[in-house]
């Protein structure tokens, strides 16, 4: 038993549903849950776990607004960016899951840090674009990954010191188009990208991974969570998404993290750590694995990922740009307003079209966030 | 670098010579070092590392003892069993690294555990028929594997408390047999026996991988060394030994350690223990890996293995009377005196033919020891 209560922001995406089962085995109270606009299912989750306090930041809707505090009494909801980060500032809670999707996650970090409490991060944005102000928040109180492959490092990391790492190697599914002929690659069609072979995830972040840009974002994250120099993260393809991420220490030997792929896992772990619980949610048995095999990055399947190494060495104000940048080169994509390859010269030329800004702060970033997402689709209309 | 002053037993076999390439890399002062009779080896590595102080635990013949030490002014030089252990329990070292073959091991690691020294085992039998009082004698300092899956285990569970662990999976290559057809086991030669697919080690250790004797004794040292109880102990065929053991937690998680199969490593882990040290030894390239498998234990193909588990929890004197029994047969086999199916047989008798000793004293194991060995070897005479 998980003996910490809970605010879930992103509450009805994958990660959330996932945490709803860990909650549910593991008995752990729900102070506060948050979604986009999804009320039918937050409401849902909310009846079953008592959630006293509903944050919906999307809905504008006035007449649905009322309609929804009006037919739900038992629980205190709000509407609006504003009232959640409010409420991540100054509720009771011991640790803040935040699962919402995209940058729209960063300043909820911020706010959760500000409060001094735990925060456990499956928002990529938050540290790709805010690691530097985020990073130098933290007091006693460490940022607990819950994306599996960082969970696989923070595991595997376990309580050796820094200076004992060699190199941190992320391991990558390689996305649906691994083992697809370069040729073909012209004529990928948004159906065929949102098959991953190995999870269930949102649109997004399934193209993401079929790019491997998702693998340049979490190099960046690595760096922030483990504050570890680019040069010792490395990734490597591993198709079957077991072995989610290794550590190399400096005298030649790798701890790997090992499970059937299931968010429920890297989720439990964020919550109970630094202990672990008993739970059935998640078993592996050995001989029925596949059988495990690791691959180079081809640097002309997945051209994506190496701009995003090139960014996060550049680091200041670009990680945000090429996030903003594949962000809206992806709607285009998933829109049919652009074919699969283009995506690439998008984001290559709106990292083109930036001047550097070293150390940007919190505004700086939204801002660029904002005109970088703005310029790419107008490039396009 | 390591800071520890070393005395090195079994210094001319296989782990004795990894463990002089660790020294001569990492700069470890050795103190003393020990061998059955092969002088011009241990005189060899002796003028190479300076070692001042030599033991020949085999070498009977007062001429050669006359001579060798005459020849050799530069190096105090000792014969027989007493001497060594002597020096063991007086001399000035911080950690003794037991890698002498066989049973004659127990004796030596009760003189260093008694002399509250660091032991770093590479010697299974000390475990297996003395665990249970070399256990009692512990007092701030564990004993450190050298055994490559134990040192994987040793190096996973990191600092897990034991009741985070569910399960200690122990890897086995399957041997030379793994893949033979069953009905080609009563053929088997003793020069078939005797190669390892992965490893390179001596005859009896390769003849009880072979049975895979070996990885029920290594369930029994898992028992000792991490205090666990059999129902939590499991073996796996892993034919590429690159995963050298895993812990299961009871969060469903595991992790596990990979390198390529070479002593130097967890040789090096046991000396630099409880830190890591920086090395160029063993190297692994995650992409040039053959594909990492897992098959389970047939019993029809490892009877030993079984018998060993049962044995296990038997406890008692039977580790000891199965494993003397095992190194009568295995002796009986290499010289061609009895087929591989035989030892089985063979073994199987002389535990129905024991009485039940509970926690026999250190005598007692070694005399029934020395018995067992007699009997089995009478019976074909």
């Amino acid at each position: 038993m998980v003996n910490k209560s809970l605010a879930l922001l992103g509450a009805t995406g994958s990660i959330g549903t996932s945490t709803f089962a860990v909650a549910a085995e593991q008995n752990i109270p729900i102070v506060l849950a948050s979604a986009d606009k999804n009320h039918l299912l937050l409401l849902k989750y909310a009846k079953q776990h008592n959630i006293p306090s509903l944050f919906f930041t999307g809905i504008e809707d006035p007449t649905l607004q009322t309609k929804l505090k009006a037919e739900n009494p038992e629980h205190k909801i709000y509407f609006g960016e504003t009232e959640l980060i409010k409420a991540l500032a100054n509720e009771n809670y011991d640790i803040a899951l935040n699962a919402i999707a995209g940058s729209a996650g960063l300043r909820y970090s911020f706010a959760i840090l500000k409060h001094n409490k735990y925060l456990a991060l499956a928002n990529k944005e938050s540290l790709v674009m805010g690691g530097h102000l985020l990073t130098k928040m933290l007091s006693d109180k460490p940022i607990i990954p819950v994306d599996s492959e960082l969970s696989a490092l923070f595991q595997a990391i376990g309580k050796h010191p820094a200076n004992e790492i060699q190199h941190l190697h992320l391991t990558a599914s390689g996305g649906i188009f691994r083992d697809l002929s370069l040729e073909e690659f012209d004529k990928i069609t948004p159906q065929q990208a949102l098959k991953n072979p190995n999870w269930t995830m949102g649109a997004k972040v399934t193209l993401d991974s079929a790019t491997m840009f998702n693998k340049a974002l979490e190099v960046m994250e690595t760096h922030w969570l483990f504050n570890q120099p680019y040069s010792k993260i490395k990734a490597v393809i591993h198709p079957q998404s077991l072995i989610h991420s290794l550590v190399e220490f400096i005298d030649g030997s790798f701890l790997a993290q090992i499970s059937n792929p299931d968010m429920k896992l890297p989720i439990l772990y964020a919550l109970s750590w630094p202990q672990r619980v008993h739970s059935q949610l998640v078993q592996t048995d050995l001989t029925s694995l596949a059988p495990l095999t690791f691959r180079e990055i081809d640097p002309k399947r997945y051209p994506m990922f190496y701009l995003g190494l090139e960014v996060a060495n550049a680091g200041g104000i670009y990680p945000t740009v090429i996030n903003s940048a594949v962000e809206a080169a992806s709607f285009l994509f998933l829109q049919n307003k652009i074919p699969y390859l283009k995506m690439f010269d998008i984001v290559k030329r709106a990292l083109d079209d930036q001047e550097p800004i070293s150390e940007p702060d919190l505004e700086t970033i939204m801002e660029i966030n904002y005109q970088t997402y703005k310029k790419v689709l107008q490039q396009i209309k």
